[in-house]
């Protein structure tokens, strides 16, 4: 089992019931030494303020989440996009981020053409790498559940994910969040970790339930559902990784906890179930 | 576009509405000549009533749905569901269906152990062979979307059934149900179903809603999702598939509308959306 000392925890966790400052704040009062920031919280300050505020709590930021949703069909839409991306790259430079956690985007306006979909997207990836490069931040694509693809992620899988990073050839720039939730169901799992090896930028975990209501807002804590996130930890580490472990739970019921009691419960499976 | 006389419309898309004889004779009524007949509603009636009204009215039975469920780690439980499977088997048999489709089953008793749980379904799948085979029946594994992987499929792609194929080393008794629903997200779609060839007992349509709100039971009607149907048809044709298209739409929305209408869309978008 992981040292306490590799936990995180990604702000969307805790998203509507703690302002950045209050998670921060939060964080560092029970002893949790990293976190992702969200964007949509980032926003409501400046990033001069947030990152005064997370480096005097001591905070490492394991990584910057989200921007992307690069896919549309749309010059405009596409161009807004992609100039949103550079400023979340800048931002997560500032924050001093291990990785900027970037969403392909799905299928926009009746768009049905995966193939074309994807090769757009890796497309417009490869424009992104100088600013990148420049600014020495690493963007950590991560793959989303195939039931997200229509709406968030045409890279629907770890395979695919590894074949984008081998297109692009930029392996200072280009590497893989990895998320429990989004691939625990793989047969190539392994074999796909095994070839990303130190492409592993991130790597987070939450659980899935038996009963899920919701396709993107009903994740389970860690240990509530049937994820082996132990094996999927072991074969990470098999390959090198040695970061952070952050824990992500997008779930509007833990949205409705007490955010210390969320943290707590966090601190506790994490001695468990990891 | 597909000639009329392919389309196959599945019991499950007007389960709650029509009983066996009403759906066949609902079928008949509208002109659609084949259906898969949905094992609950069989069990109303004798095998030999289904039979003779099948017959009467001319329809041919691509799908027998479904059997299976054998991934339990209980002994008991596992032999109740091979069991249940011979006893499917018999019936398809005796229906002259096309094949019996069988889902493996997923995660049950808190397992977690992924491989496992797959290398035991498999086992206990070549222990049905000689059964199948003596009866003349075709098992066609249907993997399903990976959201079902922990309640229904631990087969959770078509790469993984036709390894499973390969494993089992029966191709006159093991084959694939390819469903549009199940696999349009999948980056190696085209090359497995070109690894899958003549194994393809099966094919089965329905569409990908972008608002999915349920993860059984909110399929979307041909046509009315983000899914290229016909770009999957003509992978399925391309290598050598010649046989029923199946529109298999187990929603609760299409469940709650009058089945003359369900059918009679289904006749009008097979034309525009296969």
């Amino acid at each position: 089992m992981p040292e306490l000392a590799r936990l995180s925890i990604n702000q969307v966790t805790v998203l509507p019931q703690w302002t950045l400052r209050q998670a921060v704040e939060g964080l560092a009062r029970h002893g949790v030494t990293a976190m992702s920031v969200w964007r949509d919280r980032l926003h409501e300050t400046t990033l001069a303020d947030a990152k005064l505020c997370i480096e005097d709590h001591g905070l490492e930021v394991s990584g910057l989440c989200f921007a992307g949703l690069i896919s549309s069909p749309d010059p405009q839409a596409a161009g807004a996009a992609l100039a949103d991306v550079r400023r979340a790259i800048d931002e997560a430079a500032a924050l001093g981020a291990r990785c900027l956690v970037l969403l392909s985007g799905g299928l926009e306006g009746g768009e049905k053409d995966l193939v074309r979909v994807r090769g757009r997207a890796l497309d417009r990836l490869s424009t992104l790498t100088d600013h990148a490069r420049g600014c020495g931040v690493t963007i950590a694509l991560e793959p989303l559940h195939p039931m997200s693809c229509a709406t968030r992620s045409v890279l629907a899988t770890l395979k695919l994910a590894n074949d984008w990073c081998d297109a692009l050839g930029a392996e200072d720039v280009f590497a893989i969040a990895l998320d429990t939730y989004v691939c625990w169901w793989d047969p190539d799992l392994e074999t796909q970790i095994k070839r990303a090896g130190s492409r592993i930028a991130a790597f987070h975990v939450s659980d899935w339930l038996t009963d899920t209501k919701d396709l993107r807002l009903d994740r389970g804590m860690i240990g509530d559902g049937v994820i082996d996130i132990p094996a999927i930890r072991r074969m990470v580490e098999a390959v090198g990784y040695q970061g952070r472990i952050e824990v992500e739970v997008l779930s509007t019921n833990w949205w409705k906890r007490d955010p210390d009691e969320v943290v707590s419960i966090i601190k506790e499976r994490f001695a468990t179930a990891v």
